[in-house]
């Protein structure tokens, strides 16, 4: 059964932005957030805390902070992999911040691009919420990287991401912490929609009140239908880009880029007749400022196509007229 | 229950050509079309017989007929909507001429872009097959236009579209033909996966005996989504243009390209486990040939993204070695 209601948090300022080859301007970022800040969005990934030489696209990430406007109500956030960014990102004093772990059921990604074991990494993410709480972080968010496939590593097994969301749940109950969401995230593009029910259900099946979430990529044109059997399975909580903006850098293909595009789920959304709290429009109208603002052509089609609900008032008109 | 197999309908070199503003050389034209010939695609599409004023992408349909490669076991079929487009589509004697009829159940399109009353078009169109006939040609197609929405006229009701169906197989009863099948046209991209569940589910269960068939747009980024709602529902038969080329130049709105994507779908069938009959990496082959035609990206995601298949063997190699 579809939700009767959506969460879906916006990432494209931080997934666009930082991949994008650039530079853009601080102060067209800063419109670009101040902008979905109004569309009904609560929750906004801004920026990443990450290496300026290695991102060059987000050296500016402290000023992008301290740019925006916070609008009452609405959660800006970051990413950060170390202490530094942590540093930087707590520095702003204008961001949620919060913790978020990551457990990676292929091993062959973990050893090529973190240089850790399943087991050395499992030490590592203990670490990491004994340190957010000291912090006094809270650790509401999880993931399971490359949850459907990896490009290094092929399918992951059902049996293997039902592990990992086991030792996530281990992990928080070891740590008195809990994830509000836990992400499966198709980093590299592996999922379709029968493997996204498929994985839906054995999931939940085996851990019956995790709160599972979505974080799709469009890689192969299968993002939509993917969050659409999300969405059937009861899914709540999905990740998306405004656009189509972003992807993952280290997905070893040029086909990577786009995130399932923010204003194309909450399309659906509505014409499924469940609500996202989001004014379509208005997040049509930031899908074509994030266009203008990359300087070229982003993969969301509603931005193009239009939202039928102004064709059905157009066509009410029409016949009245 | 998804279907074992499907037959995909390209239609790509039709639907394609005819709005790409051109001038697109013949011989890059049949290029194409010898090369969708060797993917194991058995129904092609390849030309409009149509005025070659109105229509100038698609003057050289006489031409393309001659010079495509005819291979055993191909059918190459075209569009005409005039005894002078047929005539011209017979005269090539190289073409297999299958009768198609259309109905609209969007008042507002059948009087904006056809000037007839639905009296009038059904009286047409019995005359229309009763012309066929008459000429021996099978009449073996018949489409529902516009069936999910309409841009004059907004959303159709399910009870319209199910009579719809009733009058094409009144027709089919009347004149003794059979249509292999009737495709619900999704010609400006209203549908929604819950709604082509729900059409489906509706007209099957009026007419349990009708070989539905969709023919898809992704104006709106929901053609994969909606093909998949279509294949969980057991539908079997599928227009797809490769590369996503195409659109409706009568929509009146420019976003209106982009037909579902021939490998596209044919991805999501290899995942579902779906035979199509189709050599999945020449039909990419094909859709990257396409985009260098037209000489501008196309929306097809499977060309950039890559075949997973692949990336699975190159993973278990790379774990050997």
């Amino acid at each position: 059964m579809p939700p009767s209601s959506v969460l879906i948090t916006e990432e494209g300022p931080r997934e666009g932005f930082q991949i994008e080859k650039g530079p853009i301007p601080t102060a067209r970022k800063v419109e670009l957030i101040d902008a979905l800040s109004e569309t009904g969005l609560t929750r906004i990934q801004v920026a990443s805390f990450v290496s300026r030489k290695q991102v060059p696209g987000m050296a500016d990430a402290d000023d992008i902070a301290r740019r925006i406007r916070i609008k009452p109500g609405v959660e800006y956030t970051a990413l950060w992999f170390n202490d530094a960014g942590l540093e930087r990102a707590r520095a702003s004093g204008r961001l949620t911040l919060e913790g978020k772990v990551r457990i990676y059921p292929s091993d062959a990604f973990l050893k090529r691009n973190i240089n850790r074991t399943p087991e050395q990494h499992l030490a590592h993410t203990h670490g990491e919420i004994a340190r957010f709480k000291e912090l006094g972080i809270p650790v509401r968010d999880a993931s399971v990287s490359n949850a459907f496939g990896c490009n290094f590593q092929g399918d992951i097994p059902l049996a293997r991401v039902i592990e990992c969301v086991g030792q996530l749940l281990d992990l928080a109950r070891e740590h008195d912490v809990h994830f509000e969401k836990i992400s499966l995230a198709d980093t590299m593009a592996w999922a379709t929609p029968h493997t996204v029910k498929r994985m839906i259900g054995a999931v939940r099946e085996a851990f019956p009140d995790a709160q599972l979430s979505l974080h799709l990529h469009d890689t192969r044109g299968m993002g939509i239908a993917n969050a659409c059997a999300g969405l059937e399975m009861g899914i709540s909580k999905f990740d998306a880009a405004v656009g189509g903006l972003g992807g993952c850098p280290f997905a070893a293909h040029k086909g990577a880029a786009g995130n399932v595009c923010t204003e194309d789920l909450a399309f659906l959304c509505q014409e499924m007749g469940i609500e996202t709290g989001i004014n379509l429009d208005a997040l049509i109208a930031c899908g074509q400022l994030a266009e203008d603002i990359v300087g070229h052509a982003l993969p969301g089609s509603i931005k193009q196509g239009g939202n039928l609900a102004r064709l059905r008032e157009a066509a009410r008109e029409g016949a009245l007229a």
